[in-house]
């Protein structure tokens, strides 16, 4: 679906995630729905053993054209048709006639759509997890860190700076859980035919071949499935963007308690050589600002009409793949922020003797703070290694 | 937070959820959090028992002027400061100075909105389940209606009324359940003091007095809490603008196979007497078509800075307050588009002789199409009945 | 439409712009329609000179109840047939016929937000004008005061603070000027009757009398002025957000090269009592960062079905009041802002210092440099004079 | 930016604005404004015509590549940077140092995307320009045509197709001009290099080779031009999104007021071959409804920092090619749509025959509906000549 020559793939498409959103990953996601769907048909006797096999060894994506077959939707708003055709050439007779067998584009498209998010959202959850973990190591290790709490941009309090990588911890984990739970158990598989009538074993046999959930019912024109992941994701890119922002902030020379760390050719600029650009932080927050208006688009596309919508449904599709390559990219690149991130106590202790000079506080925490700062790192952390 | 005298209240605040939004609900929430918080400083040992009940005793809202408050807010960008100094004048000496003990003004409002959220929620649900039933009656009572299933607007192949129903249905059901799970486990309170470093004990307390959760952490600059919300009451909405288009569809008189039924002087028009109008269903959708933009304001402000944002909190409050208002008028009138939906079969079936005329398909199911559609509505209701 | 005792009306409501966005300025305009409607149709002689004047003397909107005509709102999903009705009462035989002669809910609503928009813009763009002064008196003043400039939130060479303020009032001023345009020559009436086919007459007549625009053709279900009206609001709030984040940012004790100025008691916080909160940025953040939804609501909500939507149309009604507000309340709050604004060149003196520091570009701008911001501030100045 | 090979181009990236937004077009809008950037500095006397003719001989993009490039970008978040060092190989000694004189990646960047803009609005707005015509053809064609009006999908009175049409006309006609405004006065170069505080006259001079406007000010962080060219585009889109909402209901076999016509093989479908999808009108949908979530985007992310925003900026470069190509696809499927409708005035009397057997209306236009229909008509089509 994505190019990978793209000028810009180095903001928006960095990481593991990248690789399961490509035209070839759509695709053959496309070609496993077809061949899952072939094996359903066989199991349920409605075509032969051998029909299924035949189908099944076509459907590798090497042996098509994704920019022909993208050509070809223009005759349909559909890239299925071509595509069906195309496999249909490609198993050859006499079992050309058992491909796609009672199913509709829709079908296709919504299923691959879901195997596309179950298989992008691993690589996307583990980045999301070695975030997490790198975040409760910092957590850990500045349990007792002095710094200045800061509320509507102005210095209010002495803190710790493990809590406030203890509040990146929790926020990761409470959104990868809902992903979790989405991936596990919400991605379904969707086989209603032409209507949505299509008795409901197909769906439950291809649903359990391609490891996503048995629906209730084709969901065709009643999305809370699409429109949940992509709730989901946008949740998840909020809470990458508030870490991402918060470094940004932290690391103004001005504040100077972090610094971005890893790769030293990162961060230079074209125009001043001895910039130090936060280049993951930046990254995290160009992806995760394009969030919200995508969410936007999906929530908006749940008005479908009848069994099958005009527009709202396919205005969805590139803009799924679209939340899962900027949620993806913004997760490995938070995973390599906090990875790598230099946290610098000595400027963090500097800022807190400021705010003491000025009267305004303590310039550290009380004993009973940082019992508090404690108290609430562990909380954390136990919850993280549930 | 909303005045009742709104010229168009009509269309957005209907039902009963709309009392659990007003700007008495609302102050009472913040004052029914000072006086938890107060409660919980007793059970604790920080204050003691006399000024927690004249702080409870204290907290009507009729004793306050919410106008008054909110003109305040002026000064500090929050109506929290001045609130809390009246209530320490409605307390008195000696225990004053107990009001609000460590709190800061977000605990307040993040806490008060959870309230608001869980108690709105309650008759929201109740609309919500009332209106799935509905359309659970509608999928027994037609499951043998047959209709034309229509795809991108187009007649496509037949189908059964009951099975739109019952799609309605698992829609209203799926989405539904997330709220409940949102209102039964993730609202929570938060008492993380200034900078959300205040040991986690008050917190714990606070949120069982509110019916609340207890959080792991403050969650001040980590908003995965009231996304998740919003992203649940989107979610919701989508599904009933999906019925409510449904409906408005099939009403039309070309197509007549529904009308809304109920009220008989509901749906005249200012200049043509004869006109039928589909009130509840435009009503719904003008509700509902305006959280999409909402879902994505609060998605777009989880970017807060350090221990409290400057402008992307203060950013949330009306918005969740629109967002249960609007989800919860759609319910509303929703559950009343379904309670009262009539149904033509006869128009169902002219429209499907069209269909067969044109040579395109069979004017009515086949029996096994009967039967894949009697297997599918089953699946729906026993999930429903659960 | 908005009460006045909303609770966070400090923040959302600020300024002069409010009080023509109440539900009594809304009521008065919908009434104002009807009377422009009733001369324009004796001047056309299509009713007595007697009726309109008898009409014109009714539309008072203090004789009307917004908070019943709102309720019974819910009959119609709109407002106006009541309104109507007790117009009709009001004004008593004979003449109660000759009201809304030939209109159509619709023509109230859409003109009468129109009028609204056009009464809400003149504070609206005076509080706008007064910011965009301010900000060229720093421009002006400023013009050789040297600070860091700052890119991804790095410090990178120096600039003068004067340039700064200039982006601001070009920015200001090139928003300012589009609404400027959208005031005078694009919100128009709106008089096309039942299904937008009324002869052009009438729309002309009432147009001149409420100084909009005459339309082409009635625009019931083609939204470009309403869009363009929301679109327009949007970049002028955008533009304002764009100020208040550089002023927190240059609030930060840390930088420390702004502070809020104006009224002493603002700002403080309730539990930090040392804290100096910058409340006007907060409050335009507040404000404009709910902005960009709400257009997008508009901008999906153009799709508009034949005649007049089913639910897109009803959508736009409080999302343009809240427009107008939050856009308003933000200009009025960035107008204090800037007007109130303290500079500290001795901080951002020592800021530079510690750029030159660092080895890594000079603590001043050079000659060339002081001269590029003197030409640039000078063409913005000169921009801003015309 | 955009691979041909996507395998859904065919709905998203229709017609001839898409090859003004693929990787190689962008690669050589900033391989043109260096270009310039070299030209504009010989001009100056900055550096030497040799140097200026060999950098304009070195710029042509397919002498680079763009994946290596894009890849490289994740060190800098921006690819200028490694594009600026093959370019200096490319030109090679002794020219390699006059190469991007002054300048910063923002400026190439963003004047890029205003050049890649000024390109794709050409085609984009032949298409429009074409739909309109194709829209007055109709208007006047069917002047005098009967139909139903519909409000709230509901039959309300007679009026004419023409006029329905000629709505069509004036709602793309006022969306084109702001375009064109837009595209004529407000696309402006930027060269305010690393800290926005270059002097002008190297702005102006690139200005004028690209055919850009000549900025009062560098614009780096103050993002009005960006914003507005996104507006004109969520309008336009919003326009064409109702052209194709009003062909799909018309379409609806039950209507069956007009048609797409065109290429026969167009709006098959896979399981019912005696369906025709309205194909057009799903793709210009299908793209419609992708924009208003984009727009916010962009206005969201208005709110820059200080010179040069971390994360906001860099959010807007997919986001702008996005609604580029998908207005621009909408246009282009929009025109094939308006060029090729088929109209049915005999089904449109008969549907009005139902009307007035209802006893609801008159079945045909009175003597001054159809009056006021060709006044109306006149009107749209005098504004549209011009």
């Amino acid at each position: 679906m994505r190019s990978e020559s793209d000028l810009f793939a180095g903001v928006y498409r960095h990481g593991a995630t990248a690789a399961e959103l490509t035209d070839e990953a759509f695709l053959q996601a496309l070609l496993d729905v077809e061949a899952a769907l072939a094996v359903a048909c066989a199991d349920e006797g409605m075509i032969s053993r051998e029909a299924a096999e035949a189908i099944v060894a076509a459907c590798v994506a090497d042996r098509f054209d994704a920019a022909e077959i993208g050509r070809d939707a223009t005759s349909h708003a559909t890239p299925v048709i071509s595509l069906v055709a195309r496999l249909r050439e490609e198993v050859g007779e006499p079992h050309a006639r058992s491909v796609h067998l009672g199913a509709t584009s829709q079908d296709i498209i919504d299923t691959a759509l879901m195997v596309v998010a179950f298989r992008a959202l691993a690589p996307l959850l583990l980045d999301v997890a070695a975030g997490a973990d790198a975040a409760a190591t910092l957590a850990e290790t500045h349990r007792r860190t002095p710094m200045v709490g800061r509320t509507l941009l102005q210095q209010a309090l002495p803190t710790c700076f493990g809590l406030r990588a203890a509040t990146w911890v929790t926020g990761i984990d409470a959104a990868a859980g809902r992903l979790h739970q989405i991936r596990g158990a919400e991605l379904a598989a969707q086989m209603g035919g032409p209507v949505g009538a299509r008795a409901p074993e197909i769906a439950t046999r291809v649903a359990a071949q391609l490891q996503l959930a048995d629906p209730v019912l084709p969901w065709q024109a009643v999305r809370v499935r699409p429109a949940g992941l992509a709730c989901g994701l946008g949740v998840l890119a909020g809470v990458l963007g508030k870490i991402a922002r918060d470094v940004t902030l932290l690391a103004q020379q001005e504040v100077g308690e972090v610094e971005e760390g890893g790769d030293p050719s990162r961060g230079g600029s074209s125009a001043m050589a001895h910039k130090h650009n936060p280049v993951a932080a930046v990254s995290v927050l160009a992806c995760s600002k394009r969030v919200p208006g995508l969410v936007a688009t999906i929530l908006a596309c749940m008005e479908q009409e009848h069994e099958r919508a005009a527009g709202a449904w396919q205005a969805e599709w590139e803009t799924q793949v679209e939340l899962l390559g900027l949620t993806g990219s913004a997760a490995a690149w938070c995973r390599e922020l906090l990875e790598n991130l230099r946290v610098d106590p000595a400027r963090m202790r500097e800022n807190l003797d400021r705010l003491a000079a000025s009267g305004a506080a303590d310039a550290e925490p009380t004993a009973a703070q940082f019992d508090a700062c404690d108290q609430l790192i562990d909380r954390a952390l136990a919850e993280h290694a549930r």
